[in-house]
């Protein structure tokens, strides 16, 4: 592992990270490998050492890439609960750099205060990046693209046939029915889960939101689904094999729609198709997001605080995804350029307590001069 | 919210959390709001209060169980991203606190470095405690038990369920084989998934290994059955609706057990039933853990490093189980007392290169004069 591919920034003699790689998706880029309980990695410009249990040791030395992996033991005399055991931990750490005359060490700027604390009181360096410490992360190679390219392929066939269930669906007394019981949030959410397990991808939180629940762009719907009303459908599965996400959104609506949703629905179309066509190389992110904010100004739809609420375009236009849902780069007001080979979506949406809401998300891959979308789904409103 | 009841140890004038409820558990279990994006919860001796932005405000001021909720606009005057803003979330931590003439904070051990690291700038004292913030977390309420309670009522019906596969399958050139294609951990697994969300519950990572997989406790397992050989089959999952864990293990064998096997099966049983028998209130805890070595002991099973390799028993007896799957308190050489409603897990196991693993786990909940078991499922090898 080549130091100087990862880190920027903030000099320092020595990279460190204590936790486990399951929720720490730094650590996880930078091993591959996957652990649910704490370990240590440290990494200096001439090499990358895992420091780990007794417990996972066999498992490390097999799967994680790096060049040296040391049983706690070795350096302690003795075993630790990584999770519990703190000033053991950084035990191991200081006589290991001790021991390499190693003085400075760069951590994430979430690294625990309490670890922080504890090497500053042995005397090290500890400085931190105002960017994530991976910065490399946000930037795919061409197996992590085609891992979120996968991703979306099978999330796409999932959510066509959620669609299709809710096109097949009769109305009655202005709810949808099928096969003689009312087709409900859960019912949808189920079955996507379900298909998407089948197929090696975890859905978590998945969206399907009916109605009024449609102006939260955070609520995950519940209940019965409704004639004439918009049904947002935001789902984010992960692959349970190489833990890449996909993220996408349509907004479907089965009866008749109100003459605003309507028009609310081509703007948002308008916005993302407009956001995507600024994307390539370079390209102020700042620009993506105001490609968003011009449509919607355009075409009359306001944002702000009306009748105490939230409403119109409240959240950004995208994020970066990969081993995390949401990482680099945010797209919204930052100056910062786009670079070929970051992965993001494009989700704009409106929120109107009268009408409901509209979100339309796509993944697209930025490229020299333009950008690929993942995505092939149609955007189609009434079903 | 009484301050009191969730704080102990170090005196602050404060408590602060920044991070999400949906991976930090202390936060959720302090507001019982759920939310994927960071947010601010300030605790001070005469009131709780949660600062966040505008997407989430109308959510929180719903659901979460605190005196207040602030949009941080109002701090501010703008809103940010909590994700990316570390300064701005600091700015509005100070203004609000200074505003009250608090200047001490108290922060959790894992609390991320440079948010400490600003507040110390802006003169505030950061204080931790080397135990988990929220000690109270380790005692459940009745409705916290009766959540564990139900999440592996339905762990067990499912997992009955897979035994019951592996039971009817057929032997051919020793592979187990169902409805004349091979049985593999995969389909195991898939199986338990898909029986477990349709009852609400998302099981991830779990384990089913077989053979030689079974001697690394957390290796999950891929591709055949085999005749003769353990199979560890162990799960965790979680409500999607309440979010508390089940956890349990089950070792099965279909075929004929080597006679090491059997013996490793029944010193395991034996062990738990010994675990089980000492725990109460105020039991030490590492009488409980001495309980499982006493009975290997006894029966010849050796603990340690031969081939190059752990060998024995070489985890912690169990843990405890609620909003995260770990928590407090361990079950290991500890000098801690039990607590009435403590809810932790039960799980010894040997693992031997030659022989394979075995691991027999179940959940108790303490209480007076001894303990609860969760579980009902029988404990039979060979099936």
């Amino acid at each position: 592992m080549n130091y100087n591919d990862f880190f920027e920034d903030v000099p320092a003699e020595s990279v460190l990270f204590i936790d486990n790689s399951e929720k720490n998706m730094d650590l996880y880029y930078l091993t591959r490998f996957f652990a649910p309980d704490p370990f240590i990695l440290i990494i200096t410009p001439k090499e990358s050492t895992i420091i780990i249990s007794d417990l996972e040791y066999e498992r490390a030395k097999k799967e994680a890439l790096v060049d040296n992996v040391i049983r706690i033991k070795e350096l302690l005399n003795c075993d630790i609960d990584f999770s519990a055991d703190v000033p053991g931990s950084i035990r191991a750490v200081t006589s290991y750099l001790q021991n390499k005359n190693i003085f400075s060490v760069r951590v994430s700027s979430n690294f625990p205060v309490r670890y922080a604390d504890l090497l500053r009181d042995n005397r090290f360096d500890v400085v931190y990046t105002k960017t994530p410490i991976v910065t490399q992360r946000s930037v795919k190679s061409s197996d992590e693209i085609s891992a979120v390219e996968t991703a979306v392929h099978n999330t796409e066939i999932v959510l066509d046939e959620a669609i299709d269930l809710i096109k097949k669906s009769k109305i009655l007394a202005g709810v949808l029915y099928l096969n003689d019981s009312p087709l409900t949030s859960e019912k949808i959410k189920n079955f996507m889960v379900n298909r998407l397990i089948d197929r090696g991808y975890l859905a978590l939180h998945t969206i399907v939101a009916c109605g009024a629940q449609t102006c939260d762009p955070h609520n995950q719907g519940s209940g019965y689904l409704f004639a004439d009303q918009p049904i947002i459908i935001d789902l984010f599965p992960r692959s349970m094999d190489n833990f890449y996400f996909a993220d996408m959104t349509r907004t479907v609506l089965k009866g008749k729609p109100s003459d605003n949703l309507l028009k609310m629905y081509n703007a948002v179309r308008d916005a993302q198709k407009q956001a995507v066509s600024k994307i390539a190389d370079a390209v102020m992110i700042r620009k993506v997001h105001q490609a968003c904010l011009d449509v919607f100004e355009q075409q009359g739809f306001k944002t702000g605080l009306t009748d105490g609420v939230m409403q119109g375009f409240i959240h950004s236009t995208g994020h970066g995804v990969g081993l995390d849902i949401h990482e680099e780069p945010k797209i919204y007001q930052i100056d910062e350029p786009l670079k070929t080979g970051n992965v993001i979506t494009v989700e704009p949406g409106l929120y109107y307590k009268n009408d409901g809401g509209v979100r339309i998300e796509d993944i697209v891959v930025v490229e020299q001069t333009g950008c690929r979308n993942l995505n092939k789904l149609e955007k189609i409103l009434v079903i």
